[in-house]
């Protein structure tokens, strides 16, 4: 095994594991103490948050379970062949080292093994009200944050399966659109059970224009918009951006379970922020509770609270596993995500900000994975021709990476040509652009003579055609990041991605509780 | 795509499709029509059970996208090395036909995925109440219902997901067992939440030689026993009953998909007995409804139609699947079915009827699958060797089978041939003893000088030994069959286990209804 342990993954840490274990098992069992027989003197006072708690105790053994769950399992997948060749090291494609891949599976296994270990933590309060009176017991059971629970959990195992089904057989593009939207069906049926708000709060100026030109839905003398069926569309579409999204911002060691964990950390501290544990004072600056628009009032009832809580109970253990896969996804990899990690980790973030009701928030931190996407758009819908891979380019003298590029043989049509110009000029890409006197020299024999049978006679062309795009660099955040920081080492841009992604989550903070205060009001949900 | 129709999978029955799609449409949509805004009069009257008619409408959609999507998936699963030679046919192990295996997955995807699309079905009378008054539609929301359906797709994936990993990675024995009870956690903390009964009745005549004894377990008068956490734990063993009890009654084509079939069937029968469409002498006579114990009160709360109806909803798409599965796993099998059928149809059951408050019920149904793994307890637990397969024995020249053999070099130790000799006294297996002297001379030399060597010398045994067991048949259900039927077809002995878990299934009807209620009285859950 320990020959494994070194072929395979980073060697785990052991003085970590020694040192997380322990107060693992501790923040765990301290809050089911009080259901023992035991006398009142010994028993510390039970915690304030018995199940967060817990919670932070399972995200640690969550971490410390990745991490050596990894190297052992490694093996196994290889011999299936679920293997790939890290191209960003010397040999690349074709002698590359042979790293293991759709790792993603065991962690996402083990953490949803965790959740559902867990499920007794937010629910114990019924062991003790049972003893008593059972059926007080009985009804004060928190059915709808069980259902809610639950249905978050149907929904990731789908991802999950879904997601290795995706890896092991490589499905078709088309077949692979409707994953996130069938994963979502439970997590929205419930959102739909539970009452399901599907109404939004306009900027106080966008809202006094649509009724000035004549359209007056919702509640008059309010902000509120209720779209209907159109928010459910918007529901349906948020796991699939949020997992496809991480998805296409991948290619280099560590980035998507970097920027994975960085999100749940930010969704974490969000979360935090409606904990009823703060001053009066610091909230307020934070812009919430603002009294005359009932912030407090739904505070007091708790109702905030239980769904940031269930938010908590989410994410804190999801950053255990991220940061655990990270340790052996990390500069020199030796475990690949593949697409399970993308897609459940995706829908762990949609269906707990679904659930939560704080879906815009959750969009706010995805503001690296939005430019990415968007930047994407002209070579993921045909606008720019798009190779099969996208990622940096791997220099073997120099050991740094540099901006992969898409060639055009002819000159590229009007469409494409625009497009790139356009990025460009917006520092978007790097054009490289032929000579045109020097090139019909350079130019191999049979490049001429295809490009003489081709569409563009060279003698006709007006003059602006006469040099035209050789080649530009590749539409993603991380050949725009070498573009302007120039050729960086694989780690360091991992680095920076990960910096970019903090900041922007500082960003998000900001506008949310910030600039949102200015522009809503207190009226947010 | 054709040619892997013909090539993988038999040729999908065209003109059946062709009447059940449309029967299936119907019977899914007529439930929904009260929801659109059309005149009153030209609806037809909504139908009694609405949820459990799309059920059934569910459960044709079920059976003919098994069957078409079994052919079209099986290249992908053989490309991945996922299939296996089918050993009772000609060439057996070394040149028998390649068919795919673990094609249980996509069955189960199917099955789960259809069950999804379900969810709004049984909880469809929202959309009514809320069109009048949105809080009474809330909390008329059955969501109880919802967990408990909820709870059992939980079960359900995590089972699939599970089985395939163990198909795919060859999970050893000790790392498979706990497969279930993980599985099953969902199911059992939802049973917890719903005041989980955890009372068993008993016959008369224990409980009152147990109240003779002087234990007074449970409420006075009344045969109820509570037994608590016990109750649980046989709620635990219940799916790892199981489902490795479907799984160890295998090895020929078909008979895994059959009896899954037949027990899903027998299942759907027992719920439609709860159903409020009987006339009362009819149920009388079945042992229901004996006013005097309460019966016709607990029925009349719908509550035991509640749960009869969900457990409804569960099993006949469940038949649905499997009987398109069994269209191409059956005699000449052009798919396998893999664990993942076994543990997903295994777990399927367990979680209806802990949910359904009927797992006795449901025991009743598995006496075949009892019988096989009492047969087996000796070959499970080494008292006897076992080979690596169990499977009959395929005779080429008759194109039979027979049974297969345990040969014993060393006469077997004394455990072993007592438990054989007692076997064979009940006539469950047949043995081959050695002649002494025969042996002697024709024996190769090989193995002669190996039984010399060996600890039992030849010469100072008692005379009892002189003629050792030589072979034994193997324990399994299908070796006893083929014992006493002679050699059979593999198709006919499918056929045979067909019969016996349909004859046991009308024992399981007659014990639970006629001995019942003479054992138990009316008093039953």
């Amino acid at each position: 095994m320990s020959s494994h342990v070194q072929k395979w993954g980073h060697a785990p840490p052991k003085l970590l594991t020694a040192t997380l274990l322990p107060i693992s098992f501790t923040l765990i069992i301290h809050p089911l103490l009080p259901l023992l027989p035991l006398p009142n003197r010994i028993l510390s006072p039970p915690p304030t948050f018995p199940a967060l708690q817990a919670s932070v105790g399972f995200a640690l053994l969550a971490f410390v379970g990745a991490v050596h769950v990894v190297p052992r399992v490694s093996q196994a997948f290889v011999d299936k062949g679920l293997r790939g060749r890290d191209l960003c090291k010397p040999g690349g494609r074709v002698t590359g080292p042979w790293v293991p891949e759709c790792l993603g599976l065991p962690i996402a296994c083990w953490y949803i093994g965790l959740m559902m270990m867990f499920i007794p933590f937010p629910f114990s309060h019924i062991f003790s009200a049972r003893d008593t009176d059972s059926s007080v017991g009985r009804e004060a059971f928190p059915q709808t944050e069980l259902t809610l629970y639950l249905s978050s959990l149907l929904s990731l195992l789908t991802a999950t399966l879904l997601g290795f089904i995706d890896d092991l057989f490589d499905i078709r593009w088309r077949h692979k659109l409707p994953i996130p939207l069938v994963a979502a069906v439970p997590t929205l049926l419930v959102y739909y059970a539970e009452g399901g708000l599907t109404s939004v709060v306009l900027p106080g100026a966008v809202s006094s224009w649509i009724r000035s030109i004549g359209l007056d839905w919702g509640e008059a003398g309010k902000n509120v918009v209720d779209l209907g069926p159109i928010y459910y569309i918007y529901l349906l579409l948020l796991p699939t951006f949020t997992t496809n999204s991480i998805n296409i911002l991948a290619g280099i060691n560590g980035v998507e379970a970097l920027q994975a964990l960085i999100i749940a950390l930010s969704i974490a501290l969000n979360d935090v922020l409606y904990l009823p544990i703060w001053p009066h004072a610091f909230l307020t600056r934070l812009g919430f509770g603002n009294p005359h628009e009932g912030r407090l009032l739904e505070w007091a009832a708790g109702e905030v609270v239980k769904r940031h809580l269930l938010s908590l109970y989410f994410v804190l253990p999801l950053a255990g596993v991220c940061a655990g896969f990270l340790w052996h996804n990390w500069y020199p990899a030796r475990a690949f995500p593949g697409d399970t990690l993308c897609y459940f980790a995706g829908m762990a973030f949609s269906a707990v900000a679904i659930q939560g009701h704080y879906t815009k928030t959750l969009i706010l931190f995805f503001i690296p994975q939005i430019f990415n996407f968007v930047l994407s758009v002209p070579q993921l819908f045909g606008l720019v021709d798009c190779p099969r891979h996208r990622l940096p380019l791997y220099d073997s003298k120099s050991d740094l990476l540099r901006p992969s590029l898409v060639h055009f043989e002819k000159p590229p049509p009007l469409k494409t040509k625009i497009t790139l110009e356009t990025l460009a000029l917006l520092g978007l890409v790097h054009l490289e652009r032929s000579n045109p006197s020097a090139s019909r020299s350079d130019d191999p024999p049979l490049t001429r003579s295809k490009r003489i049978n081709g569409s563009i006679p060279s003698t006709d062309q007006p003059a602006t055609t006469t040099t035209h795009i050789v080649s530009s660099t590749n539409l993603t955040i991380l050949n725009f990041l070498l573009v302007h920081c120039g050729p960086l080492h694989e780690q360091t841009l991992c680095l920076l991605v990960g910096a970019i992604q903090i900041a922007c989550s500082g960003l998000a903070f900001g506008i949310r509780y910030g600039l949102g205060s200015l522009v809503y009001g207190g009226d947010r949900r």
